[in-house]
């Protein structure tokens, strides 16, 4: 593999290490953090973005997400050639990621009876299922990722800080937009870690839901091209 | 519209669909991040001027507000002649950025009861109502913003780094004077979403409390103008 | 005054403001932030002491603390001339300031029973009391704070850095060293507050608990010399 | 000493007095932090290692860890020869910020009737006993530490940013990985405040669990290496 997958993959990894590990910490039972909230929550996947999008920002571009990788080749600004290794190491990274998250909370998965809970450290799904409603949600809260991301692109800052305002952004789109559907707004995160949970031998797990699967995969592309399309007509 | 006046719309829709989307999160019935508390509630406000500021600020200078407008125009910082657009700009993202609240939430209106609390999504309200009492809370916190904001441009910073002192600054309002009124702290926050929540076929609404609207509209004009007058008079 | 003495007022009072309000909020009766906990009293702190560093390091160095202002003139980092003016200015903005905060909250104070909470929004007080280990806790935390202080000041940072990590640092010493005194680690924090409670019309209120009062007055003085000797001897 | 072996000695002798001090808020009774949650004590610790880390990065490096120590020297970017004396440095440095804590909080022990919760203020402790399954989870968390710190190392960034990354990293690890363990991630942050545990005179306490004390000493190590020999090999 190259640099910029190994990139991608060990980011992608990090990323859903630390954030499926926030929410196993605050929901399966035992952990120190349980019931820690939902500042603690938001808080974990800002870092989970920022860590390895500081590191990994010059080498790959720091993209972890397919539908932020494929809405930039829509507007030219990614070549189209690199997409599928891209989405592949994603896919890869987020999969290894669940399987060490499972591996952190080894112990803990039997001391848990929710199976919806031991599923939602792995994958998103909605507090009111209403699959065009979610995708609504999702779309908003990709659109909001994608448009800022191409905004802090073109502002003059110090090395480092556009960085920051990632994490900022992550924190801001939990915090704000992820009551109705836990924010996926990746494709990655949402199915990479849904396969680690139907295969791995997870103590008293229930089904992977697959039905919802679709949502957090279409919609955040849908919604990262839209962005792409309205930031380039516009700025 | 100038590119100007797109960055005030465009930003203060952000604004608004990251401040007011974290109050419907804590709020709504439902909501995976129902009662989560204040802390969520001022650092989702936070990320909702920072982001958009760290985007727009060397476009059109992230102004969002009225009173910021209007007091910059006042000690000269601004030209009269762009308040209007700036004004209208900001009145508009407010609203749109509204309307993408009530789509991210849409199944959620329903499941809520209160219906005080479907209106705090949109608009501020007071803890205790007392209008001069409110009015002289929200002018104590538009000045502590704008005598902020005119000392943050007179230091020499690296690149990118006044806009987290900005998002330090909406953090430390909301934590700290948001008690009595909610801090609105700019008329386009409240009036904008205030309209929006008039117009919208919302599940369950009830009136939107037309009988405060003026105050967070005139006392951050006017705290703003105090705090601008001041500061060039002593700095 | 001279600009200098200016600047030590208004930070001083930016301070209080910011931090006897976030105690406001928190502890008063029908404030939207009530109970919202230690993580909202400490951030608020942060911000309420790194937002007028900001603004202010240039022109005055943004002391708004007596023990840090002796303790730099006893290593001679500040002239002695200049200890009487500083002090004073931060005495009174801490009074103007906490003047600010009685009146953001005007209708609170009516709301609650609790006099030891309403005097807690200005001053501290010990959790067990103990003069003697109480004096030991705030020799330990304004130790710390100004040896950060002057570590800080000898580090190659960008522009604007050095002021983040000050608010780290009131951020920490609150999390950490708040919770057996509430961290007053300023003589000018607790004394010109406790004055103000004092004169002030507050309804409902106690009395002001002078026989505690030298405590964070002699203790941060202490603490911040013995800090200083030990950076100036090691480092 | 040389000024390098006191960075390191006074850099982890705040980091434990912060770090154990958010604990002890947290655990102890009476405490004004009492019960405030993980997000007070992820964020203290985060701040208990950005703080120095900040002030004594240039001079040391600001390992204040043996396994970041160890594990630099073992892919030849740190002398052995000075690892000795940074890890005796490290451990003393740890001790006596051990021996703060428990100053600090010197009311507050007697008035705590939790022996084990006493104990958690000094060092980390399984979730569920479990010690194959407890050194699983310190290998993983110490695996991501070293790991992003390389690749932080390798980031062009403005002067003083890396370090706000570190915290970052605190705040993620605590965060997300916390839950199982506490994570400890660092031999002389688990073992020198429990070597002060069983010296100290601390009222009402219990045993200092030394049945255990091996996990956080070796499977840190074992973690740091991995992630420097991981982080060599691929970038």
């Amino acid at each position: 593999m190259s640099t910029k997958l190994l990139a991608e993959f060990f980011g992608t990894m990090i990323l859903i290490l630390l954030g499926d590990g926030v929410v196993a910490g605050v929901v399966l039972g035992k952990s120190k953090s349980q019931n820690a909230g939902w500042m603690v929550v938001a808080s974990g996947w800002a870092m989970a973005v920022m860590l390895p999008a500081f590191i990994f920002g010059a080498i790959s571009g720091a993209h972890f997400n397919p539908a932020l990788t494929i809405a930039l080749a829509v507007v030219h600004k990614f070549s189209w050639a690199q997409v599928p290794g891209y989405v592949i190491a994603q896919l890869l990274g987020a999969m290894v990621g669940a399987v060490l998250v499972w591996l952190a909370y080894l112990d803990h998965w039997k001391a848990t009876d929710d199976k919806a809970g031991k599923l939602a450290v792995f994958c998103t799904g909605p507090a009111i299922r209403n699959y065009s409603s979610n995708f609504i949600t999702e779309v908003i809260g990709t659109f909001v990722l994608v448009f800022v991301i191409l905004g802090i692109g073109g502002v003059k800052a110090a090395d480092g800080i556009p960085t920051f305002v990632v994490g900022g952004l992550i924190l801001g789109l939990g915090l704000s937009l992820g009551g109705p559907t836990g924010y996926a707004i990746n494709p990655a995160r949402d199915l990479g870690p849904r396969i680690a949970h139907a295969l791995l031998p997870i103590a008293g797990k229930g089904d992977s839901d697959w039905s919802y699967s679709w949502v957090p995969v279409i919609a955040p592309i849908v919604g990262a091209i839209l962005a792409a399309l309205v930031w380039v007509a516009v700025f």
